[in-house]
């Protein structure tokens, strides 16, 4: 047994079997991931990375286990290794390779971890324990370790959560972690803390912009899905501080001196498929890399897929809790999109989009900022 | 200049005209005055008094006016007095005595503290300053001390705001004082911090039949709203031990010893007053002291009136955030009045309330628990 | 099983024999006890008791026998009791009567919590258990807890401790309770933390004084041993109030309006019991009840009796570390005693003082201060 | 003016000036050297970098100007910059390059950041207000924020420091910067907190090893001054990754995947010069870069300079304190040098090392592990 003293969780307990998932190669590599992309730019002290995450998860999901005899042994390793696939700066290259769960599955069938994992289980059902609801579901505790660390690392106020009495209160009904009637406040201020860092830290503009700028070199760069699979932060910085193309080359310099993009156009106003994919080519066509579009998804609160059992009966959180369900309302209230520009022609792309976008403004309606 | 150390603010610095109310009678009997009423019978820590949340309120005032130069100077000692005229363990006689707020101008106008604050205000005056939005409005320093310091002595996670980015975004426009939009989520957090605080801990049950039973004490040795004006725990508490009557001694002594009620009956179906007098009345006459009634206003969140300065408009912040006006939704998720019994007879108690409220039954529908 | 929420150490789990004891009248009363005396005279917020404390070593111990099984459970009950025999406000009545160890045997013996440990205990093993080292030693988890607890109510920085390893480094060799090496700079930092705490917190000088005065007018009151073995601090204060003598009533009130006697004479020159009972005598025939000595015993820092187990050897700590080895030495460092007396004679009696010792003076040398 | 959030100070205020120096690349290469170099391989929570530690710095050279005005403005910017010159890793380049202190000035001289500094200060000037007493002494403003920063980042219990009460009880004597008595205890804590993160963050034995580990990949790599001098931890890494010598690669490896070379000899016992060199020699023949010899330099505690104000008098901390006068005792407890070698010859090497140095053995004595 190994003890890893963890700021948030005091001291984390590593078995046997855990030390030796951890000291792969592929685990170890986390450390260079870090967990929250570039929010460092817009709050320098989260340089937290996805291996203390990852710690900090496996360390939940034994005290969950604690409490569930009844869960299986595998789920906490599940937990341990959930984000393997993650690529450089976490989400940030989602948008042009797969998700990240399909790169942790990946590298499991690939890796030399997985000769680890052998030992103990077969990859079809070690690929499964993944997907467990401790693991993974609306109250899971990846969401339970990652949102009080962000807020400790960001010294953000907003991830406090009563962890413990969410711990001692979650049942494993064999199907689903259901949340009890004492753990009800606990399970609400989860969700509400994780609204509550979307608009503050997740969504913050800065990290936005850099992220895109990333895309946009790494697209540029022309990396392959076979390349990025394993890359760590290291080598795709380095990679694209030496590309052959200025572009790209000016794109890294600019993120490394923190000389961002500025917001030209930004919008809460969706565009229709064919009006986007004009939109891209015109840009494209008349400014290059020097202008970005940035058209997220919209945020997905699940919320309504946590459940309690209250007053002896199993209904969802959010018919419980009129605030939970409010979250469902609050989904949009901070999605928009983009277009962010070299500072020096920011008005200019500005109102090239401006003009661009009159002809369908009839179409829509919508609060935009120019 | 003085300093008085604080394990939330740091060090709070008391000028000398703040050292000089301080040192009134008046001022420190609040070192006797719990902040948190009985709620220590639940949460153990809960120590803390009126004292320290006063230099508390006090502080943030002055870090306010700081921001707002224009708020007057005697905003920040109205903050420091605004709770002078609590009554021992706090909200708990409010039912059978005037609000605190009443009793606080009653102490200015008649304590030795009148005479230090005469030296600078009228009285008048002074009474008006503590009715200023930043003392009392729906976003104000009070509130904003009492949070996060109920959230640090009870170990509650939910209580857990980011002040200093509230503090400076909130301004004061001559009338009102409106936070900024910087400070949006920070608002938004205070309302929501304080929405999960209630059922957690302000509406304990375990505090809430102490209050009762202390009331019920209270009443019984009929004490006099001109006693208790000035009186602090240890005269209370003192005066009804050494009661002639045995009922009051019993109340108090099962309180002493944790030796609480129970709950018989509780409901939360409102009552026409007209039942609701004649259940008082035949609970008085079958049980006495043994059975008590606790029939609470229901809460008011005027959250409606915070205000925001978002896009450069003024709007409420309950119309700029569905999670705040899902508050007012909330408000009466955990309203219920309860009959409180001696644990002997607990459920005859409670038969006899089913059988009186029987007949009415068919007026109302609602959840109740026997 | 019941949880208790506890700032400090997150939940703790009292079994049901640990319930029953918690239950008793003479537990209650510790809700009563604040564990700093007057410490909040000058920490407003120190405003903790003997109840969490106690509750505190209680989970602490059950900690350590967690690592140490071969320590009896009854250990961990008599870390939950060992401080049942406390006075009103802790330690400051002490000088006056029997140390409050041998008030909690007395309350084992006669009261009713007496007759829950008898269900398990014999009184004379139980009281053999209020000894054992893992309750009552240099490294103990009373001290654990109390360093911890008085840290986070009077936000002193020097009472932060690694509780975790030092919990985990603990080793119960059957007769001593031994810091292992991973341990040992844990253990280091306790007895530090403890000795800077020392000068900072629990003999800040305002606490001093009113404890003195409180001695002085539980002393003209007469209160007796039998009395005062279950007051608390609501019928101390109140009967001092009530008292007949008004010097006791103006003692009383002084204090409780924080209208403190000041320092009119210290030194830190011993004096011989001979010089120092004339000096009582003089003292008291001059100026009563306001003027009053106080003249502590001089501190003990058992660090001695720490061990360590460091490259397979026991060693005392003091020998292992420089550090706690110093500390001896300090020992004196922050030793005086002091007149007190009325803000209104401080001058008049510091002139008494410096001229009744003048004639003794050639016979010691050292700091005095007038 | 800027507000940047950090978790330990709240909000750092960067004025225009500041803005400017931060947004240069030299102050944004911050963000990618760790502050702790490799100690994170032994508390993974540990990547906080210089960005933060210089914001922090600069913020509290601020605060200790706000309490002694005739400090030079200058001083702050100096705080700001003062860490400018940090190789990858931190100190662990230290050994085969100058001091980072003398690689600030360097970059001072001859980045674009002398451009904005020479907007107010001659280079020459502002060379010298690195060497404030402010910036740079025994109780300076660079030292209170590592401390902290290292706690809080490590999660150890050791680096708490009261930094309120210590910033306000400094005193600049035009001079020094001096303790004043109400900050005693305070400094006092601040020097015993940093003897204690020693052993248990600074000199932890992982980080020492890759650390070693790295300093031999550079030398076998060649790198030189002019290069590492801009250099940051990807430029580094990537560079050794894709090294044409294969140890080179191999000892980097190792690193990413914590496959560290273990302890194979460590002796307390300082060795001669002479003897020194002719060991490296011959482990550098045996064994090559599979052997690395770790010979730090002695410890210096400098606590020694620090001077506080009590009494009136002038004072050396060490002369007031025991404890910190035990501080110089303690510099060498935790010294040793080692030996680190590849796992799998970490006997040999050490059987290799003893029987070397078995014919010098008559000429000293002490303490070692094989």
């Amino acid at each position: 047994m190994k003890l890893v003293h963890d700021p948030l969780h005091g001291y984390i307990e590593l078995d046997d079997f855990a030390v030796r998932l951890v000291d792969t190669p592929e685990f170890q590599r986390l450390r260079r991931i870090t967990q929250l992309g570039f929010a460092f730019l817009a709050y320098p002290s989260a340089r937290h990375t996805r291996f203390e995450h990852s710690l900090g998860t496996f360390h939940l999901a034994k005290r969950v286990r604690g409490y569930n005899p009844e869960v299986e042994e595998g789920v906490v390793y599940a937990a341990l290794l959930h984000d393997l696939g993650h690529y450089p700066f976490s989400h940030t290259l989602e948008g042009i390779f797969p998700k990240h769960e399909e790169n942790t599955a990946w590298i499991i069938k690939h890796g030399s971890v997985g000769d680890v994992i052998r030992e103990r289980y077969s990859i079809p059902e070690f690929l499964n324990l993944l997907k467990h609801p401790v693991v993974s579901g609306d109250i899971d505790v990846d969401r339970m370790d990652y949102l009080v660390r962000d807020a400790y690392y960001t010294g953000a106020a907003y991830g406090v959560v009563d962890l413990e009495r969410l711990l001692r209160n979650l049942k494993f009904d064999g199907r689903r972690l259901i949340v009890e009637e004492k753990g009800l406040i606990a399970a609400q201020n989860l969700l509400l803390a994780r609204a509550m860092m979307h608009p503050t830290v997740y969504f913050h503009h800065t990290a936005k912009i850099a992220e895109a700028m990333l895309r946009k070199a790494v697209e540029l760069e022309g990396i392959l899905l076979e390349e990025i699979r394993t890359m760590d932060e290291i080598d795709l910085i380095s990679k694209l501080r030496n590309s052959e193309k200025p572009e790209v080359r000016d794109l890294i310099k600019a993120i490394d001196s923190r000389n961002l993009y500025k917001r030209a156009y930004c919008s809460k106003v969706e565009l229709e498929g064919k009006i986007l994919d004009e939109m891209k080519g015109v840009l494209e066509d008349e400014f290059g890399h020097l202008a970005i579009l940035n058209y997220p998804p919209k945020p997905k609160y699940e919320e309504r897929n946590a459940f309690v059992m209250t007053g002896g009966e199993l209904r969802r959180l959010s018919d419980v809790s009129p605030l939970v369900k409010s979250l469902v309302e609050m989904k949009d209230v901070h999605w928009e999109w983009c277009v962010y520009a070299k500072k020096e022609i920011k008005e200019e792309v500005g109102a090239f989009l401006k003009s661009f976008l009159d002809p369908y403004r009839s179409n829509y309606s919508g609060k935009e900022r120019g």
